[in-house]
């Protein structure tokens, strides 16, 4: 590294799909949002199953590039057995392995973003436009 | 039937998960919008696997009610092999199906949600809020 990098990241998570149709608008949105933050702020989007980059993947590579937080944020609507079990076990699994390889951190997984007023108003709006 | 019922019904088509917890945001969601939409505008909201009602069901239901244009909304972020494949094969399969019965229906996926302007900028809302 060359430059100290800031202590915290965050991660997007989608659900992933074979398909790289399904891919493309979270690549998008990435692309989006990268550019309303701030260019010291680091966001990767990674995917649960079926795509990579991998949550795990990202994870590991973050902790390597020297972040201590990290927090993934999920693009999913609701939450059910994925965000409630899967994805928690897994974070719980990696942050055990990644402090026995001597890094310091602490993964954060917080509520699917589906929950925020901003989307259910959003989805209001795209619905009733469509059927008025 | 006791009152002419109108030509045209909605179905908000979420994907389903076993889990109630996942599936309550969408119902909050269906009563939100039905408040915003006119009186007459028939709307359900069907799942495509995992929890009820499912889509055909409603479908099923509408046609018995004399609906003859089914307008299929999927509230899902991207299409992938759910909504390239698998729904429009059901809703091929059922089409077919109703005409058997003698219903004179129109069935129609629409593009998903997720891919309208409003939900990109809401998620980035969302996530540059949560982030900054």
């Amino acid at each position: 590294m060359t430059a100290p990098t800031p202590n915290k990241a965050s991660i997007l998570l989608a659900h992933g799909s074979s398909d790289p149709n399904w891919l493309a608008p979270f690549e998008t949105l990435l692309q989006r949002i990268r550019g309303e933050l701030s260019d010291s702020a680091r966001v990767e989007l990674a995917y649960m199953e079926l795509a990579q980059p991998t949550m795990e993947h990202s994870i590991q590579q973050l902790a390597e590039q020297g972040f201590q937080v990290i927090d993934v944020l999920p693009l999913f609507f609701a939450a059910g057995r994925h965000l409630r079990k899967d994805v928690p076990a897994m974070l719980e699994q990696q942050q055990q392995q990644l402090q026995h390889q001597g890094y310091d951190i602490t993964l954060t997984l917080h509520p699917p973003i589906g929950l925020e007023p901003e989307m259910a108003s959003a989805i209001s709006q795209v619905v009733v436009r469509k059927l008025s």
